[in-house]
């Protein structure tokens, strides 16, 4: 019954990873939607600002502007905001026993000083961080049993990863890991050479009035930005992958990882698609068959494998159109034995599996649902 | 239990209505896919021909080829086939008590002079002429009474419309619909001036390798083809309205109806945008305001009214990215009161509500189900 | 030598028109580009605004602010300008002679209250009434006769179409002009019968950072905007027909043309496709083979005939595709018999022919040169 | 005079290679296009192919089966044509004083056994080795002096680039001709570190009417292939650059390079981005300035640079669109300190100065015409 479904918020639900999370939301049997914030629409019905949602449901809904009122009545909380914002309120939502999912980067970085450095914050400004402290990194399929464990022990906050960083980790995680285990005796990869070169859809980049954002000077055309460091994607994945290696080595392998992270924006709506590079021991005797085992036994097969990570056949290269509308992950692994080199290429939604779907894996994690509830989505062809 | 789920088939299960039909069955809480058919890829999986659906629970299923028995194990089946070929094996599966809906033309005329002279044949050469006077064309929102009685009389097959003519018949069916009910007085609309601009994406013509479909030559550009009453879905429409107004108004409306058509090919993978002309009679004193009451009282408001049918507000356009996704049509009316012209623009997923959502809707009637199962569907933005 | 070049400037260099015509002037033999005025880019090189001319001599050529100085320097002016920015600064140019096209929609009125009516002014506001007497509508094809004897007389100013009229009078001219021949006698066409369904890529909305030109909103999708007469097209479309039947006719077919110009926003860059309906007298005996050869007569063949239209064979369609980057338009005629109704669409690129290439033409005729010079350009497939 | 032109014949006249050429050379002051041969369509006029060429001269003209006789009776021959055609006729012509420009890859390869293992023959099947070794790979502004002097000793035949190796060629060049000549001291770069992950529209694949090239799988989507070597640029790459180095450095360079190249197929008709990484030796303190400066210097700047490579200001990235219909490569270098690694960005038009373009600036340079001749082309924007 309606009564006992868990009240879930959306703050910033007309950006789209807010329409997205409402979306996949309202197919979620276990919640309903109680409040959607926007500043920008207060007092309108979701459908004047989106009118694809005229028949639906939620489309009367009012959005209002955000209150500490309104954002307490609810037991979830979905940050779906700019950077900066979630900080502000999430603290005393938390004390409130509110659970909370935050999209934005304010809970992405266990050091605040990176993410002060990056988001255009003086050092020290960001007061929680007792709280930051506490927060998880939410790339479930790596995470899960730390999450499982800290919400056993009352987590109330995950920090849901960027669009870029959750295809790229996904793809690389297999080769690190299996690092990890090798460090004691030599080397397995070598962490200097990995090169992630990616490719975007535009709703990546938001809802804007931006002319470079407009339909005439992206469509037909593709193009590179930020290089050589200048995504605040690179310090995420610098961090996550820094960390994973410490944590997965029992601290064997310490040291920052500095890698090269190419962000494209390709004339498409939705979608990401990660190319990455990394050097491989030759003393490994790498080939294509066994770097493929590498990733199926890393990500399991069928039914006892990962529900939303997919190993592609050799030959079958993913490509973005089929993860649209899922919260899928299709992965292939090339080995080049001429050059000792990995090539992964995965592909994914960049809102779903990139921001709102994995968010409500999250959530579900957070209200100890099964990890799928509401997320075993038919892709949509063609 | 899923014993208890009604079995389905879909002969032609890799064309692009077929994958459509896959993808909202997959959600249907009712029935269970029990048989794809497809000539070309027999013996393979499906996810070896969509690769979209490698993490999908159908992905493993098998491909057959259509056989009498295989199709007589289902409970219903869909064809989702080229023109042609559901005739032949339709009437001996309604015997045996299969229930039928065909997304071709093949049952789509009850002048079956008309179905031979637009799809090839010789006089007098379809010989299910009997089976074929049975049938209803599943124009749902039209139709539903007519359905509902003669499934109470052991109705078994549907011939799904066409996806232009859906867009356009509920774009003008209040219209004439009115018209049907003034005639012992007065008329309310010109007949001789309906014409019907309409716009399809790509994925209407199929999945196909053809260079006049290619991404080289139909990128960025728009071109009509087939006007003036060459395309077939021209005497689709006039049938339907010729009977439409016949049996609305009693007989007393007794002319075959003909009206210009033209259809367009829009740089887009899905979508319908149908501009639909008729003149009303000046008597009427016509304005945008009552025009818009005559289409919200014939379709129904909120829950009374249709669920997949929405009359937009004055000057909110329909876009079809608004319905891509979902089984909705919306619909937009402008009255020109100087030129006492109703234009009347009509949007929707032509894979959804223009072939196997309304497949659907009609094999829900065919079981007696709620209408909507399986079919209340989120739209995907952006 | 460069010194006897034709000294041009261009006012609002940095809007798409603007672009345009540089593009097309740096292939024009007898002018120099002497002057880029942008109010919003002042003291920038034009290369700093388009960086797809950092290899062009133009690109290090500095946008200055329009002043009363640099434009008489020229002798001739575009205006590419939004609307109600050139009738302050011509008057004053025509007086100093310069010649000057104007390609917004300033002097495209002879009656300057509609002019007022549909461009936010107070009636009586425009006060250059005279010199708006005296400019010419330049719709080359089809006001040539009436430009050059002006020119001999001193005409300086031409008032250039806007792009979706071009489309639409060069498709429905021959039957309308054919129409005032006729009327003595009988009717040819029905005039209350006119509708224009009109398609146009994105470009046509101007360089704007809009949310509703956005990428995101615009991709896969088409939508109808400002229909039943809602669009400043629809007045200038009827002066145009109203006063061309008056002069064909010399004065025998007087009343006010009144239409239905229906614009809708497509998925491409470039191009309009204008589908235009207009029903024939029975008593003519209309067929597709009479009213092409009406077309083909009308425009002529070959090289006796228009360098810019072209009347394309039964059956193959104009695709937008195929005009872009030249000033051509492609027209194809259908007659429907049963209906009575010619059905012509005709295609163009909306930046050349629509806009740039058209003033280029009228430039031609105010300087007397031949009127192709600069204009004989190879479409760019695919 | 026209008698005087050179007569230049395109075989393979109506693939995308083959239009594109044609295109171009219409602009062209010193040639006229003498004959179109077609295998598919001899017979029709080109028009009948390509409406868009209706308006144009070339439109009527037939193209015809290539013959000895209609080959020999040109002064230039193009070959546009799949592989594996050119050397079958090429000799003869060359024989009777024909000068070749091949955009096939017949030619391209010095050492015949690596063309014969991955174009599809037996070893030694290819009989023309003296031909072929005379032969030189047209990658204008890398080998113009070698063309020149090979032209004044009778030079008739020229190997045109491929289209990705040509922009990953100009990406790369810079730095690898410092390494040349830095060689006998130290390193200036890793040679096994080279990666290319590049980019390109859809008609790089040709016309052709393939599913997996059609609109509804293309559009909206990105996706890799052939990664890990097994494009057939891999090699082309490989041994350019091993030949390269070697000659550049007086042979102290003497190895076999092998690098990753990455294509994808992105969404758009024409364009493609090279976005390469090289590691540079942290012993040249390298800074983004000096890369910069290292690029302008080889490229030269304005009148005295390369007409048609541009190196961009810093944060300027290229964009495709930017280049379209131009001959114009347009770069832009990163320097990424704490990885001591380049990364260089080039955008370029693929089917002009990855195809036609440049096989006109090779045909200028056999005919000792200015290398620009034709090629000073305007973007067109948007």
């Amino acid at each position: 019954m309606s009564k006992s479904k868990t009240k879930v918020g959306i703050v910033g639900a007309t950006g789209y990873t807010g329409v997205a999370l409402i979306e996949l939301l309202l197919k979620h049997p276990e919640v309903q939607i109680d409040l959607l914030t926007s500043e920008q629409y207060k007092g309108k019905a979701f459908a004047e600002v989106y009118s694809a949602f005229r028949c639906s449901p939620i489309g009367s809904k009012k959005c209002e502007a955000s209150t500490a009122k309104n954002l307490s009545r609810c037991d979830v909380i979905f940050y779906a905001t700019p950077n900066g914002i979630a900080h502000k309120t999430a603290p005393k939502l938390i004390k409130e026993g509110v659970k909370v999912v935050d999209l934005s980067a304010d809970y992405r970085f266990r050091n605040l000083n990176t993410y002060e450095e990056w988001y255009g914050f003086k050092k020290g400004e960001r007061k929680d961080r007792k709280l930051n402290d506490e927060a998880i990194y939410g790339l479930v399929e790596l995470k899960r049993d730390e999450i499982k464990a800290k919400v056993d022990k009352g987590l109330k906050l995950i920090g849901n990863p960027g669009c870029y960083t959750t295809a790229s980790i996904l793809a690389l995680a297999p080769i690190l890991n299996q690092h990890a285990s090798y460090v004691r005796k030599e080397a397995f990869c070598d962490l200097k050479s990995i090169i992630i070169d990616a490719k975007s859809g535009v709703s990546g980049a938001g809802r804007k009035g931006d002319v470079a954002l407009s339909y005439n000077e992206v469509n037909d055309s593709i193009k590179p930005y930020n290089l050589a460091g200048a995504h605040r994607h690179t310090p995420e994945l610098e961090a996550f992958f820094s960390e994973y290696l410490y944590k997965e080595s029992n601290g064997n392998v310490d040291e920052d990882i500095k890698l090269s992270f190419s962000p494209h924006l390709v004339p498409m709506t939705r979608g990401i698609l990660a190319t990455c590079y990394i050097n491989i021991d030759p003393g490994t005797k790498m080939t294509d068959a066994k770097l493929k085992s590498l990733y199926t036994d890393f990500y399991g097969k069928g039914t006892k494998g990962e529900k939303f990570v997919e190993v592609l056949d050799k030959g079958v290269y993913p490509q973005t159109k089929w993860t649209i509308g899922t919260n899928n992950v299709l992965i292939h692994v090339d080995y080049d034995q001429r050059l000792n080199r990995a090539i992964i290429t995965a592909a994914m939604d960049n809102l779903i599996k990139g921001a709102a779907g994995q968010a409500i894996q999250n959530m579900n994690l957070l209200l100890e649902l099964p990890e799928e509830t509401g997320l075993e989505l038919s892709p949509q062809v063609p």
